[in-house]
């Protein structure tokens, strides 16, 4: 069963690559590495109930587990390879399996990444993913080299995943909390508009897109990286820690999509933005003199790039306001043990 | 506080391998792999109540996480280099986690293993490891290789961890099911002897040893080799599958611990050696004129190896009884979906 069940997926994973001398099936998979590279490799496991959601349509579940840990790939500017899978379910569901297969694998062909071995086994819905790449010995992006007075900039949009999710369980109350109310009732809405927005934040939510192509991009210009998988402030705080800075965020600038604009009033989108975690954007930091070319590099790209504070001495992040003034915060992104 | 789970584990599991050029503590770990050598990679999940009995100690756990995963690449011939671990906890158990980390690590210490990546979770106990070793280009043993005249051997001795499960439910029917029975309650033990024997298969269950040199020892000599842990029938019959061929075994030559024979009948002790499962030794195959000098290499490193049957023209395996006859069984080994 666990072989059928991965052969199921491999199936849809294929992707005749040369660098796979010997695929799933045997004992172990037999890689090569191309010479000159070094390899980056990272593990990111998703829970249902902490993760995502109960009720997460199975191919969504498959696209975000690879998305999660590709993301971590484009953190470092490393070309996507291989990825291992181990995934623990309740049953024997093959219409699970097959979604899963199918949302995974229409990530993973997008950049030709082959899945090289994985694992199935009974127990509640965990998977677990393992993800490796490419890059040069020395190019790599890391979280240590932020220096003071270097810009601050982030990719896409902050907020929405966050947004997303409130969404998704004031849509549906017996699904768990429900603290979603219309923020602006007195709005004047164009009709469709709130359906339009609240489908985009789900696909946000559901499907985050890895920035891969992004963080190769900053490979030559980014002193430092990293991806937004726990909120703003926690991920941007440890580029801090590891670079020994301190950082300055305006809240003005954050970068929001009209649709979280639309759907939540200021200060809460303003909240998702620094603190709602699952935004998969990446955060970095460059020297002043390259601000312009990275944004023209990333709006080329799609993704756009937006400056919302600047390195400085000291250590941990600060917020300020329109005016200027420091934002009390009580809570500094999430955690999954005390969420 | 996933950080701080992940780091306690670093901290035992270091190991100054040049190969990591970047560990713990950024979005992806940097690894280079050595010139001219190929990366074998697995992943094995061991689920609570699946893969081991609750009450089983974190340290245990820890080892045996590693030691399932440490067989595969075993049994590619392959050396252990990189772990990534990927850990689901109820909760921020730090006295789970100090003693996962020990087992982990004494287990890693041997190898000189790294733990280059992690991700803890919360959620019902689930640990997924994925290693990482280097094999010559050619040079990997797989299941594809078997011939026809080939001998079929097997490490070790079988069925103990098989028998240690049975003894562990039978202390503590609490636990789960309880078929133990004294086999032989009017053979005349020496005062001892049988708590002796249990402690052995206790320890064969849960500290199981992989056997990573052996298999390197094999790389020059055998035609297909797999490690067995989903029992002998079952992982024989895969080699069987992947070479074209079929396997013929002599019940009387399993090798059997004189701890399992003490404590079972023979019939059971040889249900448990054909289809108990979880003993990670390797089966592999052999040219016959090669068997005394793997015999002789395999003593050297304190498994020893024993010739239990040959590979025959056809498919799947067959097992003959001491006068010959094929045995008729009902189940060949187990999975995690039916068990």
């Amino acid at each position: 069963m666990e072989f059928s069940l991965i052969d199921r997926i491999r199936k849809l994973t294929e992707q005749g690559r040369d660098d796979v001398r010997l695929g799933i099936g045997d004992d172990a998979a037999l890689l090569a590495v191309p010479a000159g590279q070094e390899l980056a490799v990272a593990i990111d496991t998703m829970v249902e109930g902490v993760h995502f959601p109960s009720g997460t349509s199975a191919a969504d579940i498959g696209w975000k587990a690879l998305a999660v840990n590709l993301s971590d790939l484009a953190a470092m500017g490393a070309t996507p390879a291989w990825a291992l899978l181990a995934l623990s379910l309740p049953s024997a569901d093959v219409a699970f399996v097959d979604g899963f297969a199918s949302g995974f694998a229409q990530l993973a062909q997008a950049y030709r990444l082959a899945l090289v071995g994985g694992d199935t086994t009974r127990g509640t819905l965990t998977i677990s993913v393992a993800v490796h790449g490419f890059v040069p010995p020395g190019r790599a992006l890391t979280r240590a080299g932020a220096q003071v007075g270097d810009a601050v900039l982030v990719t896409g949009t902050l907020g929405d995943a966050a947004g997303g999710l409130r969404m998704h369980f004031a849509r549906d109350p017996s699904r768990g909390e429900s603290t979603y109310r219309p923020s602006r009732p007195d709005h004047s809405k164009k009709e469709g508009h709130e359906d339009a927005h609240m489908a985009y934040l789900a696909e946000r939510l559901n499907r985050p897109v890895p920035r891969v192509d992004a963080g190769l991009a900053l490979r030559e210009r980014a002193s430092a990286c990293i991806d937004v998988s726990d909120g703003l402030l926690a991920d941007l705080g440890h580029v801090c820690t590891s670079s020994r800075v301190g950082a300055q965020i305006e809240a003005a600038l954050l970068p929001r999509s009209p649709a979280l604009l639309d759907l939540f009033d200021d200060a809460t989108s303003c909240e998702f933005a620094l603190s709602g975690g699952d935004d998969y954007e990446l955060c970095f930091t460059v020297p002043p003199q390259h601000v312009a070319a990275v944004q023209a590099d990333l709006a080329r790209l799609g993704c756009g790039a937006t400056r919302i504070g600047r390195i400085v001495e000291g250590e941990g992040v600060t917020v300020r306001d329109r005016d200027g003034y420091p934002l009390a915060r009580d809570r500094q992104g999430w955690d999954h043990f005390s969420a």
